[in-house]
């Protein structure tokens, strides 16, 4: 009988993985990956077949029973089987199925943890999540999992911390910045939105939580972060004063209330 | 001008951090490091001078005015200088004052993320932060950060989200208990202590938020997360079975209202 790792990748870039999780690619059999997997964190299991069993935003997706049952049957065919997920395997990456799958079936099973793809951005961002004096508590919510769930909870939450980052949430900058709003949050809060973070196409915004409402028009289309807090303030005013010096012209005519800047 | 690099890391096992920087770390000229970092991490910049900065609860402090000064000096004697922190440098991690050091004196930086404890705590606990249908939320937080700062803001962050995650808190188990029963949390919350995550001296301690008050009992000497929600309801209960099926002496000798169990 095998024995399973269920291994954060990391926010993207194929060296952010950790050393641990490197090891058990390098040597495993068969890997279960997600869809937003990097190919070149796949290239380290050079030896092991590869299975996609993505799921990405509802639009490739496997069963997740499915996903259960084929994690069991390959431990019993391979010595290590891995499981691939983007960033840390525990933080919305819905390991818990999974590892009750592997308990019930009586399946050895080890966890490797990832780097979560929200410290990737403020890597990039250089803004601490908990800056001194400014933040001391972030909370990381999704404004949906699941479709029985309220929008007032995870609202709550994120009015209750000093800094939040909410994932999967690109697609619904309106409808947050007007439940925000509604639960109290003011609207000139800074915000970041982080897409593609640790990629080479990784691009930073800077807005307000009013200016959230217009994030249709900056064409989102990787996995993004969307955080919100006074740490961002910084930051939020260096970019807007960079582009008044340089670039009033390209703001101006995409009518954005928000700023765009590149790089740190 | 050499460049300076602040390093996650990771939560402590010298294979937790990632490859980016363990290769940073192998060509790295100096390399200042934090007190929480292992020796076996720190032994992966084996051409570096290795000078420690620790801070760990404020029995070995160095003043962070004199940190930054060094960061900023060493970069003109240094191509590569590391800054190398326990999890990530930006979760609880004090970058900001030496990343704002950094660029005051035009010093070009990188930060390199890290796995922080909270994640390596629950791949030992087997626990989902997030677990679907039952957290969306999960704020890290910390009691005390900065002499001038209320217990009420803290509390109704952990309050609010699904999961709670408090970072250096171990020491403070009752005033932790009485604080957040005070802000409406019920006693019989579960509640997941991990002490030395992801070393060999790691262990779990489950328990209620009432049975918090007792952490003293446990003689927590490392650091230690504490961490609150339904999420850990599954856990608690199979290690009251565990208890009570083989050391209710052990367990009734001690006093202790909460549970030890050790390993997942």
């Amino acid at each position: 009988m095998g024995k399973v790792y269920l291994i954060g990748a990391g926010p993207g870039a194929a060296d952010l993985i950790t050393l641990r999780g490197a090891r058990v690619l390098e040597q495993a059999g068969i890997v279960f990956y997600d869809a937003l997997v990097h190919a070149d964190t796949l290239a380290l299991a050079g030896q092991a077949t590869k299975v996609a069993v993505g799921k990405r935003c509802g639009r490739i997706s496997t069963d997740q029973r499915f996903i259960n049952r084929r994690l069991v049957e390959a431990a019993s065919r391979y010595a290590i089987v891995v499981r691939l997920k983007g960033g840390d395997p525990l933080l919305f990456g819905r390991a818990q199925e999974e590892i009750a799958a592997l308990e019930h079936a009586g399946v050895e099973y080890e966890i490797v943890p990832g780097v979560t793809s929200a410290l990737a951005a403020h890597a990039e961002l250089g803004v601490s999540l908990t800056e001194r004096g400014v933040a001391r508590s972030v909370v990381f919510a999704t404004p949906r999992i699941g479709p029985d769930q309220e929008a007032s909870d995870w609202a709550a939450s994120v009015c209750a911390a000093d800094t939040a980052v909410l994932y999967m949430a690109a697609g619904q900058g309106a409808q947050i910045s007007e439940a925000l709003q509604a639960a109290g949050m003011h609207a000139g809060t800074p915000v970041a939105i982080v897409e593609n973070a640790s990629l080479a196409n990784a691009r930073q915004i800077l807005t307000t939580l009013e200016g959230l409402r217009d994030i249709g028009d900056w064409q989102i289309s990787g996995p993004a972060l969307v955080c919100l807090g006074e740490v961002y303030g910084t930051r939020l005013r260096a970019a807007e004063t960079a582009i008044v010096a340089g670039a009033e012209s390209t703001h101006a005519s995409a009518g954005l209330s928000g700023r765009k800047v590149s790089g740190v």
